[in-house]
């Protein structure tokens, strides 16, 4: 089965560049294996297989206890797998022609060469830090990727005390350390480039998102840092708004670790990951690479893509051990799903957002839906924000986001399953999931998004979407909100006039036969109806996806955003 | 598309007997189909679509509101789907020469015809009641299917504030009841005619559950009623002991509510369910039948199965609207995803168990795990308990049960998803899930469940199972615990010999090489890395699947019970 491990008679020798994620994860996986190959792994810092995800709770006080981070320590690993694990040494060049490494030694200056049969590179990624003025100066600014970061961060709080917290980029981790330095009893502002915080989600989406945080820190949306002043304790944004900084973390993204690769003169991608095929082969038949530093293939488009996330790397690492050991195992690319915790909110995502599948000139339709997470009659459901993207000619999907409390994760994850296995938005209606009342409906959240799917697929209604919705009322279109008259008047989309939809069927004659009309509700599901009773009685209608919820808080967080500028 | 809802010209009239779950659902779609079908809802009780689900739980006063449960009101739902709702009416029979049912409004006693084009059986199904003696004339037993069931239970609770109560019948709802009671403040006992509780686990995975049980409840298995006494205020069990009583709950199963398919002359199954087509036709073409009174198939198995759960009966419900209507939709079969909250653990399974595969012939092979319900290092992380089973030679997955907190429904869900899109144990290796510390590990619960059935079905290590070690022992084989001495030293599996996984490599001459050795740790992960050294050492070696933990929850559970015998 696995029949590498011996090459020419003599037992097989691999070098582990990186002992974090994927590559402590090969260099496991390669013991167990086999007995006999030769395992040196390589790790420039102090620790190997430490846990990055969970660097920022530490920081907040969430996780308590230093140790816990430390998943396996150099000992501990070393002697369970029986392998040369050398940390606080760098790599510094891959001869390739001898198939060798040159390696320092960090903490001595000692520099040596070592041999493999076979290289894995797992460099992982380094954060972006842009040249802007000041920042070098800056006496207060951390990144966060690694132990020694962390310790520093909280040297620094212990020390200083920081009051005023400044969080610039609004990804993930930007936002994860929102959340814990707010726990901390900082005052925090977060600062974001872009018109939305979570790239992964569309703009609506995060605006749930964005309406939350705002409940605990400053967001500044659509500006930058155009200079730190004051050794960072005075940050200029673009905007020319003025910010004071106590502490500040730049977590405006990663970018593969690729000099080592670069220098050895493996291909690169344009996005600077390091090239492998689907075995996780780079150019050389003797050099694998995995993770954060790898340009692998996008499983929605099939096209190259950078994923930085710690379930890719994991699994390749798993994967590239077999390959290594003579048991070819492909990678099918990634899906992307990510979650985060940001305060009290849960969002997720999978597969390809609105944005990209614009960009990539790809068909879809999307819906929005707001269910809750478990039966509305069991105490402490809560309300969940999905929007799904699919293919409206075939079902296929193509991306799912989810906003909310309890269950996000579930129903994210059920479709991220979904996608593995082909299923299509017809499909999703019919999964057989598990239901009593404290964990689900008997229609789920999941059924609930391939319910909604399949009408639009299948034609049964047309939807209409937030971001439009004013044009088409301008453009003297009418919408119709089919809630009660009290649940009317505590707000609805202007121009919008009020039919209740069990008074519809009476007030048939007060619509146009003549052009369409538009129909929103608080969620989208009576607005269902509403369209089903007007389309059988000859009256063209689209339903406003995600209804009322939706358009409130896309525009709820487009105003507060207006405020600041 | 939908092409039914005229028939030569007229409007097509459809009566539908039974206005909860799967009845409900078929009315409503059929309105948002189409306006001009007529249609006509029979309902026996006062209440149409109530939360039967929800019963227990406002019973144990979780659900505060009564009319938390009605869902839809026969008002509600008849102005929004202009239908005609005739609750209070009982369809006493099917006349099928002229496609007219008799029904007979309760209250006045006033019978009738209608006629339909197409008839709709949803009866659900009824509480089985053996004939034992006394059981008539005990005043304090109740079955719990619909809100009177509930009132009168409320009713008696209120009146006779009940010390004592009696659950005889451990399934899922027994087991709500149970947990629901306790809550209100009484001593509860259960009494289980089989050798386990919820019958859709396996044994071992029901001791866990029975374990937590024991610290609520008193648990009676391999016992049942022999008779009742004293108006019921006494229960005499098959093993001689006496229980006292003041509230006893009967619910050892339903049976589908068949009287009127059956004098219709309708095929019925042998479990008396009404036999339907894919399109949920029964043998009368214009008759359709769903939810707990039909015979499906069963998804894995492929055979006839009569499952009484929520998702089939609405989902059946959704689709047989559309083949009504013109557009034929198949029902593809019933995995039987079910869940339940038991005191404060969860209980789920999907697919079929080892009893049921060993019954059906089918070559099976199963593994057990116990990981984290997220990352170990932040807070709040639980134990899931999980079997996986599972054709070793395709990898098809066979069926899944997880026990634990946290996390059990969303692991059972993705299964039961992956089970719909044809996923091997293989691929749930590579379903790519959410991952951030608060909801998962880098490697899911699910991803995990893979490799250790992927390594069992590519025969990287064999697994002996906890039934079985002791066998094994007796006749001579070694065990060896792999966990630290200080683990060991707390209670081990008798007769096996603890060696560290970390000295194993320097203990070798201590395995004997001419025949298997049985290795365990505490979940079966250190034991899987130890059956990989000894094997690559030439050391045949088997896994305790599942570890000293599945081992000693099935032996604890036994042992508890052999002390109530």
């Amino acid at each position: 089965m696995f029949n590498n491990s011996q090459i020419g008679g003599v037992f097989m020798k691999v070098i582990v560049v990186g002992g974090v994620a994927g590559g402590a994860t090969a260099a496991a996986r390669l013991r167990r294996i086999s007995e006999k190959t030769e395992i040196v792994v390589f790790e420039r810092g102090k620790y190997v297989s430490f846990a990055n995800c969970g660097l920022p709770y530490y920081i907040g006080g969430e996780i308590k206890e230093r140790e816990k981070l430390l998943v396996q320590t150099v000992e501990g690993m070393s002697k369970r797998f029986a392998m040369d694990i050398r940390n606080e040494t760098e790599v510094t060049s891959i001869n390739r022609n001898t198939k060798t490494v040159t390696a320092v030694h960090l903490p001595t200056g000692k520099e040596y060469t070592e041999s493999y049969d076979k290289l894995l590179l797992s460099p992982g990624a380094r954060p972006v830090i842009p040249p802007i003025p000041g920042l070098k100066e800056s006496e207060n600014l951390f990144t966060l990727r690694n132990i020694p970061d962390t310790d520093q961060i909280n040297g620094w709080i212990e020390e200083r005390k920081p009051a005023q917290a400044v969080i610039v980029g609004g990804g993930f981790i930007g936002l994860e350390m929102a959340e814990n330095l707010y726990a901390c009893g900082m005052d925090v502002t977060i600062v974001e480039m872009a018109d939305q915080i979570m790239a992964p989600l569309d703009k609506e989406m995060a605006s749930i998102v964005e309406n939350r945080v705002r409940d605990f820190a400053e967001l500044y949306l659509n500006d930058g840092v155009k200079e730190f002043r004051q050794k960072g304790n005075k940050i200029i944004l673009s905007s020319g708004k003025e910010l004071s900084s106590d502490l500040t973390i730049l977590s405006i993204g990663v970018t593969p670790e690729n000099k080592l690769a670069e220098q050895a003169g493996l291909a690169l991608g344009e996005r600077g990951g390091i090239i492998v095929d689907e075995y996780l082969q780079t150019d050389d038949p003797y050099i694998y690479a995995v993770g954060d530093a790898v340009e692998t293939i996008d499983y929605i488009l099939q096209k190259p893509v950078v994923v930085p996330l710690a379930w890719p790397a994991n699994r390749q690492g798993r994967i590239v051990a077999d390959t290594i050991s003579g048991k070819p195992a492909a990678y099918p690319g990634t899906l992307g799903t990510a979650i985060a915790k940001v305060f009290d909110l849960t969002a997720a995502s999978a597969g390809k957002n609105e944005k990209q599948l614009r960009e990539a000139g790809i068909n879809y339709k999307a819906v929005h839906i707001h269910p809750l997470s478990h039966a509305g009659y069991y105490p402490g459901a809560e309300q969940i924000s999905m929007k799904l993207l699919f293919d409206p000619g075939q079902g296929t999907i193509l991306g799912v986001q989810a906003v909310g409390k309890e269950g996000v994760d579930k129903r994210v994850d059920v479709i991220s399953t979904a996608i593995r296995g082909n299923l299509t938005v017809f499909d999703l209606q019919e999964i057989e999931l598990s239901y009593a009342p404290p964990y689900s409906s008997a229609k789920d959240p999941v059924n609930m998004l391939g319910y909604a799917a399949s009408h639009v697929a299948e034609e049964e209604i047309d939807v209409v979407h937030a971001w439009e919705i004013n044009k088409r009322i301008e453009a003297g279109e009418m919408l119709v909100d089919v809630r009660t008259p009290e649940e009317f008047k505590k707000g609805s989309v202007p121009g919008a006039v009020n039919i209740d939809l069990d008074s519809l069927r009476e007030r048939l004659a007060d619509f146009p036969k003549d052009k369409p009309v538009n129909i929103t509700c608080q969620v989208g599901l009576r607005g269902y109806i509403a369209v089903r009773i007007l389309k059988e009685n000859g009256i063209e209608a689209r339903n406003l996806s995600g209804g009322y919820k939706t358009y409130s808080e896309l525009f709820r967080s487009q105003e507060m955003n207006a405020l600041f500028i």
